[in-house]
């Protein structure tokens, strides 16, 4: 036979307590005209630098019976040079990287978090911050936003009075924060980082490149701070999902405590070949950031326009609230060819900036379908 | 300043107390002319691969905008093809792949190993087993080899007495075992699967391709053993260290749970289209496997025949005692250009079986450096 027989209930009874009745992470890989889901570039990889990629490839391929180099020397270079091309000069020690951001968090939390050790991140962010913490042993404490009068914001006195309540090992900050899209104010980072005495403070910013004017980096509060974190990815504004290249900036003390939780050669030589002939080209890799943040700050106008209620971005994607039934309207949007994310707020979407023909065929597909939320004030 | 003021202490206090003083995980990647120490194969991938692993490249650069798929389909059904051409039918939904063998182990113990749980092998075996384990909170239990009488050998009695006396949740076995070399009986398989009733049993066979006649692979067992895992890798006979792609096969149920602790992702588009292309070219990657078992009975010939002990191999590596002083012999190696392993076992090292030519150049510098151990026994 070719399938042995299953045990599915056997297997259950085998898993980690806490990972019984879970269900993976993933949004739909649906294959739809207009795919608006996970905050991707719509934008395909330029012909030259496919090129590019191609020929690092060949001149890798011929010595892939080799272990790639483990320390991925080059790369750290590069993406230093590509962090320290905003402004704050960042060294090649202090860098570090990971197939997709996803590892690089998963190396802060196996170092510095793990069982017996609390993790605290405010709610709605990256669902992934606490799956991260909680699959490596980490208690996840679920921070609260909205505390300051408006819809998710994070403001300094209710970070820092929840940093105070949990003491935490591990602070998870995200901006500009996903689903929500706002960024938070540098001052926030600060008072969390001088708070959390104890803790390493990861500042989520893989959609940076995204901000709004007068949004700085948390790259700019690395000095003197060691205990840091700033972690990026080329998967949104590099426009390079498919590559898995997720990096953080930190102190050289603590990018050299996550050696010892990295799996040995965790990149691999082709991984690090194509991001380099990325990082190479970044300027065309990014050209299209200012026509995406064009067309998100369309989707705000036109959502408003409808009557719904997006959230301020400087990312590529717009949270959106006011739906009477927001899996409803999903499953409508799908059925027009438009595939957005639920990400499990009520009465809240999420879509990403896409073309312009994308954003007006969403838009031109939410006129149809939106029907804003009912005044639930009323009887 | 380009690099913030370091703070070594202060990041080693934040450490998880057991990670402190530890030292990161790797052999030292030198350039010297032969390289004989991470059992690579010295065979570089031939023009042909090479040629169609670069077209792969060509083929999925341009969409590296869009997430890759996140359930390697087509990569899943080509490694389940590729181990049933050894005569046992494997099925796709039996199949899980990671960035390296390593991933895949780490994602057995992230789901049934963990924070409160036991994970046992027999030591020597391949040094990650335990740093994975106890990376993500697992206790680590050292079971012992040797204690049927001759040297680093696992009996089905010891085994079991061993798995008894623990009861873990994980067990490791390696077969070929790493550093040893030799390959382990079905019978201690099914004896200490049958024993480990609580326990995920996972058979590392990154080796196995190197294995004498006679040595069938735990993938015949299989059937009807819902618990059992054997780990697979493409780094060694495949000659694709580089290409960082370790897979395992199991029962549907279990490799189905294995998703609530992948990062999502987690394998690029590059990764799954180049692995593709080398596994379309199965037999051109496998070609020098027996050339290269030449060379190890070689090692083994030869290492006698300087008064040494090396171990009986079904690998492409040779473990060797009898050594005065292993360290010392090391180094006397690497002034000749030769590479080797010191895998901490005193008396011992271990080499990779690379090409004739590197086979020659060691048992050379051998000739030159041996001094077979003084006979302790003497006063």
């Amino acid at each position: 036979m070719s399938v042995p027989a299953t045990a599915d209930g056997a297997i259950t009874a085998l898993l980690r307590a806490d990972l019984r009745g879970e269900k993976p992470y993933g949004a739909p890989q649906l294959d739809v005209p207009v795919r608006l889901n996970t905050n991707e570039s719509s934008y395909p990889v330029p012909p030259a630098v496919v090129a590019e990629i191609t020929a690092a490839v060949a001149a890798v391929a011929p010595d892939l019976n080799r272990y790639p180099d483990r320390e991925f020397t080059e790369l750290r270079t590069a993406l230093a040079a590509y962090l320290s091309s905003s402004g704050t000069a960042i060294d090649p020690a202090q860098v570090w990287a990971g197939n997709g951001s996803n590892e690089v968090l998963q190396h802060v939390v196996l170092a510095f978090g793990g069982p017996g050790r609390t993790a605290l991140g405010f709610t709605p962010a990256y669902s992934m911050h606490p799956i991260i913490s909680g699959s490596v042993g980490s208690t996840w404490v679920d921070g609260l936003r909205g505390q300051g009068g408006t819809p998710f914001d994070l403001t300094v006195e209710s970070a820092v009075a929840q940093v105070r309540a949990h003491d935490p090992h591990v602070v998870f900050l995200c901006s500009p924060n996903n689903p929500t899209g706002t960024a938070l104010g540098l001052d926030v980072v600060e008072a969390v980082y001088a708070a959390a005495e104890r803790a390493v403070v990861v500042v989520d910013e893989a959609y940076e490149e995204f901000a709004r004017p007068g949004r700085p980096s948390a790259l700019t509060l690395l000095a003197g701070r060691p205990r840091l974190v700033v972690t990026r990815t080329m998967s949104k504004a590099f426009a390079f999902a498919g590559g898995r290249l997720g990096y953080l900036a930190a102190d050289p003390a603590l990018v050299d405590a996550l050696r010892l939780v990295r799996l040995p050669y965790h990149l691999s030589a082709p991984t690090q070949a194509i991001a380099l002939a990325a990082l190479r080209h970044a300027p065309e890799m990014l050209a299209t950031v200012e026509v995406i943040k064009e067309q998100r700050d369309r989707i705000v106008v036109g959502l408003a326009e409808l009557g719904l209620d997006p959230v301020a971005s400087d990312a590529n994607f717009v949270l959106f609230g006011g739906l009477d039934d927001a899996p409803q309207t999903w499953r409508e949007l799908l059925d027009r060819g438009v595939l957005v994310r639920d990400v499990g707020i009520p009465h809240y979407l999420r879509v990403t900036a896409g073309t312009p023909a994308e954003t007006g065929a969403f838009l031109a597909a939410m006129a149809q379908v939106a029907r804003p939320e009912q005044d639930r004030s009323a009887p």
